[in-house]
């Protein structure tokens, strides 16, 4: 079993809910699998939107944002076009130079798991250099804070 | 008979090769309707390639980019995975102010057309407004120059 | 004044919501030019969904689908990231070869206008060829129906 | 030093160029990172044409094909548009039911590291249940062969 799935270290997992698109299917007849790290990021940014983060805001007004990493996705079972998805996702680990996401996708009605991932992020600034969050944003962010976090 | 097509007005249409991803393919088991406009782009992108403007330092140094303002397509036979596509662009119509592109995709193999397109586009600003080609481009794109283009 | 706009021909028009994802944004800070049919698209199974059209199972048991014949776009004032973008659409024309939608694309929260578009779609079978709209489908899409549609 | 690297296991890595599209960018400037997974996939295929794998064929005429099971992607540098991208790509693993490719990404001109990859696939058939790998295609995919494999 694994703790972390049920209790989230920084506070409760949001859910976002999206319909597959037809766009994101393939020939194949099911989601493209790179689709499923773009429906990621929109987990990824109501999370931030549900934690009062900004992250329009904070890009355009700090000059910070998250550049992705590295990013892993294990495909359970197929999602195809017209299913709900429902897309949990939480905070894994944060400190002020870094954030990683996890997050579980399954069939709404079902509630078949189709697939897990994660994905890590450094702060950067606007030339890409590394950067630190924030002091503003790090709570939302659930970082235990302190001068030398 | 198209006399655009046979003596394009400035000069001769650049040609585009792409292989259709296996990512532009939905579940209808051809190309989605939506990636045709992305193709236009790249055959817009290597037809500025090809006529010395150098589209990501005209962005970068002039600060001046080319906003879409009107895209049409017409699909006339679907493309599938891994056909070879060929693209011919040209320019219908230029001033100090917008481009008209046009576009004719063919498989290349048997030379079958999948589609004709078109797309206007205005000179903006980082900003966002509307701008006016920068004079080193001008004779690039086609545009007859003078002080009052 | 566009009488259309107005007074749709056949029934009100749905309206669609959604929230523009940073994949869909490009390195001009605004959304790129293609994903706008990404959204016509999903407005428009919208509609089918409101008015008991079954899309997916349309295709998948009576082998019928809609092929995009034509689509276009006329792009009014840029959507960007985590706007939310209100679609209203309608259908425009029907019988029982085609349908043609339109789409008129705000934002949400000032009713600015961003684009407004039409797609033309033909019934097509599982191989690509023309077809007819499934009887049982006709009303739903709008059509006078009768023997001779 | 990584061995594989040198010296892959089943023969030599294939390349594969492409050129960064603007659609690919994102509001950061940088290439969105979904992405990369798209052109893991075009390299992929592209080394399946180089070793004689027909994938088109395969999946239509064999009725199997290569369902994603697992992804990954390490991001080292940010590619931009306009930048030639050269992919490297090789099996590191084969058997009967599932394939696993490596990419290493990098910018073309300066040889750049921009990204580094694996994907993990395993052999379905046409309603996605699991298959295995065609006795014809076993040899290109580099598998040992073998009644038991």
């Amino acid at each position: 079993m694994n703790f972390r799935m049920t209790i989230p270290p920084h506070g409760p997992a949001a859910e976002t809910r999206l319909r597959v698109r037809y766009a994101e299917t393939d020939q194949m007849g099911v989601v493209y699998y790179a689709n499923y790290l773009v429906w990621m990021e929109v987990a990824r940014m109501d999370w931030c939107r549900a934690r009062g983060v900004d992250y329009r805001r904070m890009e355009r007004e700090e000059g910070i944002g998250l550049a992705v990493a590295e990013a892993s996705c294990r495909y359970r079972s197929p999602a195809r076009f017209d299913d709900e998805v429902a897309i949990r996702v939480w905070v894994e680990e944060a400190n002020s130079r870094m954030v990683t996401f996890h997050y579980e996708m399954r069939v709404a009605g079902d509630d078949r798991l189709v697939a897990t991932g994660e994905t890590r992020h450094v702060f950067v600034d606007a030339a890409m250099r590394k950067a630190r969050c924030p002091v503003r944003y790090r709570e939302m962010f659930g970082m235990s804070g302190g001068a030398g976090a």
